[in-house]
Parts: structure tokens; C-alpha cells; sequence
């Protein structure tokens, strides 16, 4: 493990442009961008291991909108803010389709006017979550260049309808731990497959930040779904390009064993074909109660001709040595434990149950490392100053 | 702008008592008093710009008792505590009608024992929300008194049937700072309009909140609005009284265009006739869903007939030079945007649209103006001690 | 009253292992244990009465879960988390029916990466809270065992179907400050006595923590309650041989008149049968409304038999010199206030009920201590901490 002092004096030679910036799509940060977050994340869960107090603010919000029901999302945010010594308030819409235009104007600024940071989690619209938070992204910047706001928020994205970059910078935070470094990720092969599971609906946000990220590391790429479980294409895309940058690969099949095959990493989830949830959205817009039961009745039957799609001892066999990393954002569906059929066999998932805790613990020190290089122009002297100080957690 | 050390010298000069009273109603307080609340509300503010920290309590909670959705006054507060080092604590107790008796004494005790600060909003039932405050104030004496608590927490009335003195004192401030003091305020013309929205039942607090405070010092209030649109008479009785004791005038209309004209300030914004209000609140009482409907009904078809009480650009035109500074308490019900025909022209709104978020910015300053001027009976000391140790709010 | 120095000289004097266990059952801890909780919440109620500061964490959440609506726990909880410096953070689970196996190894983890204190309500179901929370612990053990959580947060458990650790501990604090000492409660006559409630399914927890605890100090403990209406089998037993073991006496009676005569202390309380909630347990399980409904008329009707269990001035007359204690949970079913007929008259409520307060003043500092005695090894050290630095909490 380095020491603090190491992480400070490379991310001292990191050029991060992230305090003028959100950080809504990791593709939108430069190579250096994403390595001082996971820098910083790294320092602030050092700290908290040696027990020296990370709480920067001295006082300061942090806003939350859910719009979905979270319970380790919420955590993780709560447990960030605390670290950093926010205090946070929920703001509760309900689950009414998110708002547009003066409401969003006008909300954005009223919740700010002590806020130091802004999580956001809207992943049920497509189309929308992301627009949303560059919406309240821009009122948030005018409401500080007008003198309305004392200061200009972070916004976190914390799960929209096209990245979940918290989970896939815990989980690339994760991947550094265990394999030892970025460099050693290169060549290393990952598939992000899809799974079967008895639900549907889920959304694409961890499938597409996964192969949205892991390609930017020289990695091979695998993404593997049955036809028709196609992710958006621009995101695909954009998988596409950035393997071709790093000098990684990235390649798509339609068989879990294939992906399987020789991999160092294999990353079992379900999701929803991005298609459904275009018209999930439309009839979750229109409030269409029928339409949406009777799509979730179809979707059902088609997950349900895919139950091969079972991540297994048998499946793991197939891995680089049969040892292959699992990895999942939790929770899985896990067969005959939390469903009876479902992602992943309880065999598997036990073997690998501690190590999928402690990808998830990544989630609090990306989420802080997200607003401390958002909010300050030198990270690095934060922290600096933080570990001069040295005071201790709990006496 | 004045320095903190100017407003601390000022506020060396007033003869205030608010240590020894709550805040339920702006015309139980001094001049001095009212005057203290603003001058603390502007140090805390200019800190705050300064990024001089303002946490005066290193713990203790701040209690919030909404008995009304609420996002802007619910961060306001938020945000008030926060600045003085105090936690959130919410007590939900639903929408019920509100408890009496034994239940308030017990309850007031039950929440206060690490309590620095309760903040209510109950405004729902006409004659009942200012007098549950004054019983939990009664219960908070007692429990002190009797040793129960071992401090009195500051009681913040978040707005209530007859006042909204949170509101009115930010808007106060917001003026002195528009128009550069408090005496710059001295026969200006302030005009308090009903206005149509396509909602009713809006509370009363607001325009009885502001003639009762703006007629304090010396402005010219004009209060209109259609006929039947009556105010809590006892309210309008103080409003006319406070009028000739500061050299002022206060005078009623039953036109918007009268109001409007050569005005310096307009305020345009809904309610209820206090008549509807009683009827609602009996109704309420007797939890009489079908008559609550049919008074909904009546009342949206009686507003139906005042459409023209509209701020528009020709409204606008009325105003001194043209150029009257438009206030709203927010949200407006703005035409065509936020509903098809409401209180103001998107245009107007536009023009001001800022300044009214600007105006709705001291509100967090004057919470936490209150709550110190309660806690602390020299509260010039306090802030005193703040500037001398300037610790950073943000490193 | 001690000093602070004299009640950490005491601590000093105390063989506690609290460090290394949870407080789920106030018999499962050395007298020496719970001494050392009584000494930490006095030192701390008597450090913020000279308003010294006792956040003893810079940083941290206290995670609460309630499976019941609670407004005194859940302040109480509030207020101790917050004297200690600690950030409240609620995990919503809905009323649902209690997780088991993965679902509570993974939630226990996933919330507390950055917790110090997880408090626990759960008191619906007999024969599952309690077990609950040692699932909880063991998880949390695995947790930070593995390296998954930096540290091991502090369970408290904030009611279970067996026992109230805080409200009996809170109950026995009140009772050290109103006679002096815990010597002084030698040979002292407590009636833990049922009363009538027209309510049911009140939990047992708090008369089987009574008369759990009060037996472990030399007490007469008299349990009292109409034929039929058993508490626990175990739990009786446990306090039988408490009181065996330390020098008092434990009996049942089935009469309130013969409880109370010469009484030192009166606890009049309803409660449901054993048998009942292991019923209504049942019947939870099986989600049967109509039997629920069954079983709370029969229960109704049942109790409407046991009016004359009504702790009345004539009542009191029979205790010693007709001046017993009367101590209750809060709150109270009281005749003629908050109900037509209940478990006390208004006349010896009201001459108590300041009495009743400061017994429940006590549970936050109790709260506070638990959580203290878990994380450190040596709380007389954090307290002198406090001592010397003698920061005032407001200044």
C-alpha cells in the first residue's frame, strides 16, 4: 500500500482540470482526471485506516435527490459527506418524472445556499437523468456568477440513465487494490456479461460505466448479452474508441461461456435491453399503469429463456486458472438465496461474497475524492494539510 | 457594504430583549430588536462571503417541525443550522391536526434535551398555529425552569396563520440591501397585491407578515385586492397602527393598478380570504373531504373572476420610472410556465427572476439571526469572537 | 452530586470488558458493567450542565433502524449520537417483516463504512428482535474481522422483544439520583405492576427489563398483573435468580393493591400476555389482517375485565407514607387526558409528571455511555480528555 505521502506527490504531477468541471460521464475526464480521483480516494481511505480525522469542512450541506429507492448509494453518500464534514439533507420529490426549466432553475439555487455538494441519483428516464443534472449543473453556475450562491457546489452523479461513474471508479479503485496497480489492469482480460435474473427494468448505468471506463486502462473488453440486449449504441461506441486509445481491445458476444473463457475478471449482472427502457420511459411518462405491466410481463418471459445465463462453478471454470475475480455493485440475485433462480450460484457468490464488500467500501472515498477535486483548485494541499494536522479520528 | 466591525459596533447600540422573548410575531418586537435581527444576519452573511466560519455551537440539534410540505423554508432552515454548528433533526408527525394539551408539554420536553433551536411551520389551521407555538414555548419554559432541560431552545416560527416573520425580515433585509440602508426605505411605496393563481387556499402569513413589518419604518404601504379578499382584520388593525407611529401611511385598494402606481416595490401574490380560511379549517377539523371539495371549487371559480389581477409588463409600466422592484416570497405561479394564466408574465418574471432568488437568499442569515439573538444576550460578543479567531470555513 | 473527577475515579475502580461485547441484555453484564454505564451517562449529564463540550468524534454516523414508529427513541438516540459528535443517519426498511441471512450480513456492512453506532429498534416480533441484532454483530465482527470496515460500530439496542437496556438503565439512573445511590436502593420495594390500557399489544420489554435489572441491586421487586397476563418464562426466571444472587427478593402477585402497599416505587404499565404476542407474531408473519383483527378485539375485551388496575390517588394512599415513586416509559395512558379510561389518573400523572421527564432525561446520556463503553477500552481517559480540554459546548 503506498503511503499518503506517495499518493500526494503523484497527484502532484497529475494535470486535473476537475475543480472547473462536474463529473457526470468518466469519458468527459482525461486519463489524469480519473487517476487523481482514485489518488485522492486512496489517501482519504488511508487516512481513515490510520485513524486521522479527513473532515475538510468545517461546516457545509451536501444535498441528496433520489429518485429511486437507494440504500447503499445513500450510504455511501452519507458516509462520504461525513468524512468530509458535510452535513447532508435530503431533498424528497417523490418519485414524480423530474422537472423542467424556472422549477429547475429555481429549486437548484434554493437548496444551495450552504451546499458544498449535490448527489444526484436519476436513472429511471432515459434520456433524462443526465440531461437533468446538466440542467441543474447550469443553474448552479449561474446562481454563482450572479452572487446568489456564496460558492458553486460539487455535483455528483450518483447513477444516471447513462453512466454510474461511483461504481465504476470504486470498482476500477477495487481492481487497482487487488491486481496492485493501473498498469498491472493492462492485457487483463474482463467480461461484463449479462445475467438472468427474475426482475427486470434494471438499469444499463453499470454495464455501460464499466465498459465506458474499464477500456480507458489497456484492458480487453469483453461485453456479452443475448440478442437484443443491446446497450445504447453510443455508449458502445464510445467502449470502442477507448480500447482503441489505450491500446486495449473491446469486443462484444452472445455467449456467457465465451466471455468466460480466459478471463481475469468476470462481471455477471442483469440489465434491461436499452429499447425496453425507451418505452418504459415512454409509459412511465404518460403514466400508462397497463402498458407497463403488460411490458414487464413480456420482459419476464424473455429474461426468462436465458436462464443459462448463470454464473456458476461450472461458469467459473472456464476463467483465466478457474480463478477469475467476480465482481458485482450489489445486491446480486443470487440463486436459491435471494431468488431461486438468478445471477449467480450461492457457491460462487460465497467464495467471493468478502471481496464484492470490500470493491463496495471503494464507493464512500470515490464519492469524497469526487467532491474534494471538484471543490478546491489543489487537491494535493488539502491533503497535505490534512496529514500535518494529523488529528486523530477518535481519540 | 458594511464591515462585520460596523454592524458590531451598531449592534452595540441596540437595546434589545429577544434573549429573553421568542420571535412569533414581528410586531411584539422593538425597533431595536428587529434591527438587531437584521444587523447579526448581515455579519453572518458578509462571513459567510468572507469565508469566515460561523459555527457558534460545536453540537446540539435544531429541530424542525413541518406540518406543511416545505422545500424552500425546510433548507432554509436546514441551512441556518447548519452555519451555527447545529444538526437537523426532523419530527414527523404527519399532516394530523395539531395535539394539545399534555401531548405538547410531554412532547416539547421528549425532543429538547439536546435541543438548541425548534423551528415550526404550521400554518394549515387559522387561530391554532401561533397559539401551538406559544404552548410549546410555555412547555419549553417550564421543562427549563423545573430542570428537565438544561437550556431553553430558541423557538423559530417558520411561518403560522398570522405571521410569516422569517419571510417578511428577509424580505426587510433584502430591501435595506437593494436600497442601501433602512432609511433608504422611509416613504417609499410598497405595494402588497393580491394577484390570481389557479390554486387556492394559500396561507395569509405573507401579506399579513409584510404590512405588519414594512410599515415599521416609514414605507407607504399600499395593500390591494379584490374585494372579499379580506386579511385577518386584527392584522390590517396593526398594519395601520404601525403606519402612524413610524411616519408612514398604510392604505387599502381594490385594484392592483392603483397599487401599482408609482410604486417603488410590488409584491403580487395569492391567497385565500380569511373567511375561506376559517371555513377550511373547519372543514379540515371535521375532516370533511367532500366540503373541502366543494369549497375548492366555489373559491377556484370566485379567483376565476380576477384574472386581470396579473403582473405584466403594462402592470409594470405603472411603477415609478417603470422600474419598481418586483418581490415574491417563491414559487410564483408564473404564466405560461409554471401554469397557463397566473400571478406574474414570464417576462416580468424574467427581469427579476434573480433578484427574487437574491431576496430569498437572507432568509438562512435571518433563521440563524434569530436563533443567536435568543441563545445569546450579547450577541455582539459572539460574533466578535468569530472574527477575531477568522478560522476558515473552507481550508 | 459527584464530580466529574469523582465519577471517573469510580470508572477507574470498575473491571468492564463493554469494549468487547455488545449491551443487548442487561443480564448479560457484570454488575461492574453496568456501573460503569451509570458512571460514563452521570459524568456526562454533569459535563453538559457546565456546559462542557462532549463530542468525543470528529467525524462519524450513528446508523439507526426502528421497525416501530418512535418518537422519545428516536430523539433520545438523536441526542446521544449528537452529544458525542456523531452525524444521525436513518436506514428506512419500511415495517416490513425482519431480513435474515445474506440480506443482513451484506445491509450491516454496507452501512457502516463510515459508522461508529448502529441503534436498533425492533420489538414487533417475539423471539426475533434480539436475535436480529446478534445477527447484526456477527456481521459486523466478519465485517471488520475481514477488513471490510475500518472499525467495529457500537450496537444498541433501542428495544427488543425481551428487553429495554436503555429505558431500564435510564429508569435505574433516575432512580440513583432521586434516592442518592445505588446503595441506597437496597432493600427499596419497586411494584413493577400491569395496568389497564385501552390499548393492545404493548410490548413487554419494558416490565421484564424492570424487573431484569432492578434485581441485580439488592431491590424488593414485586411483579404484579392479572392472572393470564405472563411475561416471559426465561425472563422471570432470570430475575428470581437476580435477586437470589443479590441479596433482594422477587415475588408475584396478582393484585396492584398488594404491589403497591408500602411500596417505595410504583411502574403501573399495561402490556399484552406473552402468549398474545406470540400470536400476534404469528399472525404478523402469516400478514393475516382479519386475524389480527380477531385477536385485538378478544385482547380488548379481555383487558376491559382489568379496569380496576388503575394506579388512582387511592392507589397511592396504600404505599409507604403514601409517597412512593411513580415512575413510567412515557407515554403514559392517563384517565380523562389522553384516553377515557387508563393506566393512571390525571391527579398523580400531573404530580409526577416532571418527575417523569427527568427519568426520561436520563436516556440520552445512557445512550451515550453504552456507545462509549463499546469503543473505548479506557472511557476514564476520554473523559478526562473532555475535562481538561473543558471546551465550553456553547461559548
Amino acid at each position: 500500500m503506498k503511503t499518503v505521502n506517495e499518493l500526494i506527490k503523484t497527484l502532484n504531477g497529475l494535470k486535473s482540470n476537475l475543480h472547473e468541471k462536474d463529473f457526470l460521464l468518466t469519458w468527459e475526464q482525461s486519463r489524469d482526471e480519473l487517476q487523481a480521483v482514485l489518488n485522492i480516494a486512496e489517501a482519504l481511505k488511508t487516512m481513515r485506516t490510520e485513524n486521522i480525522a479527513t473532515n475538510i469542512f468545517n461546516s457545509g450541506l451536501g444535498i441528496s435527490v433520489f429518485r429511486d429507492n437507494s440504500t447503499r448509494t445513500r450510504f455511501s453518500y452519507a458516509s462520504a459527506l461525513n468524512m468530509l464534514g458535510l452535513a447532508q439533507q435530503d431533498l424528497d420529490e417523490g418519485k414524480s418524472q423530474i422537472a423542467h426549466g424556472e422549477t429547475v432553475r429555481e429549486t437548484a439555487n434554493m437548496i444551495s445556499f450552504c451546499a458544498d455538494a449535490i448527489g444526484i441519483r436519476d436513472d429511471m428516464y432515459l434520456g433524462a437523468g443526465n440531461a437533468y443534472m446538466r440542467e441543474v449543473g447550469a443553474a448552479l453556475d449561474e446562481g454563482f456568477q450572479q452572487g446568489v450562491l456564496p460558492q458553486r457546489p460539487a455535483l455528483v452523479n450518483l447513477q444516471c440513465d447513462i453512466d454510474h461513474p461511483t461504481q465504476s471508479m470504486a470498482d476500477l479503485a477495487w481492481l487497482q487494490e487487488h491486481f496492485g496497480s493501473l498498469e498491472n489492469l493492462r492485457g487483463k482480460k474482463i467480461a461484463m456479461t449479462w445475467a438472468y435474473s427474475p426482475s427486470y427494468g434494471k438499469p444499463l448505468s453499470v454495464p455501460q460505466g464499466i465498459i465506458g471506463l474499464m477500456t480507458r486502462f489497456g484492458m480487453d473488453v469483453t461485453l456479452a448479452h443475448p440478442e437484443g440486449y443491446d446497450l445504447i449504441p453510443d455508449v458502445v461506441e464510445v467502449a470502442a474508441n477507448n480500447a482503441a486509445a489505450s491500446g486495449g481491445s473491446f469486443r462484444q458476444v452472445t455467449s456467457m461461456a465465451e466471455a468466460f473463457k480466459d478471463a481475469d475478471i468476470v462481471y455477471p449482472k442483469s440489465w434491461a435491453p436499452y429499447k425496453v427502457m425507451e418505452q418504459r420511459t415512454e409509459l412511465l411518462r404518460a403514466n400508462n399503469h397497463d402498458g407497463l405491466k403488460t411490458l414487464e410481463q413480456q420482459c419476464l418471459a424473455q429474461n426468462a429463456k436465458h436462464k443459462d445465463w448463470h454464473c456458476t462453478e461450472e461458469m467459473m471454470k472456464l476463467t483465466k486458472k478457474g480463478e477469475a475475480l467476480y465482481m458485482h455493485c450489489l445486491p446480486a440475485d443470487i440463486s436459491g438465496v435471494s431468488c431461486k433462480e438468478g445471477e449467480v450460484s450461492e457457491g460462487v457468490f460465497e467464495k467471493y461474497r468478502i471481496a464484492t464488500y470490500k470493491e463496495a467500501s471503494w464507493k464512500p472515498y470515490i464519492i469524497a475524492a469526487m467532491i474534494v477535486a471538484r471543490k478546491f483548485s489543489k487537491p494535493s494541499l488539502i491533503l497535505q494539510q490534512l496529514l500535518k494536522e494529523a488529528q486523530q479520528r477518535v481519540k
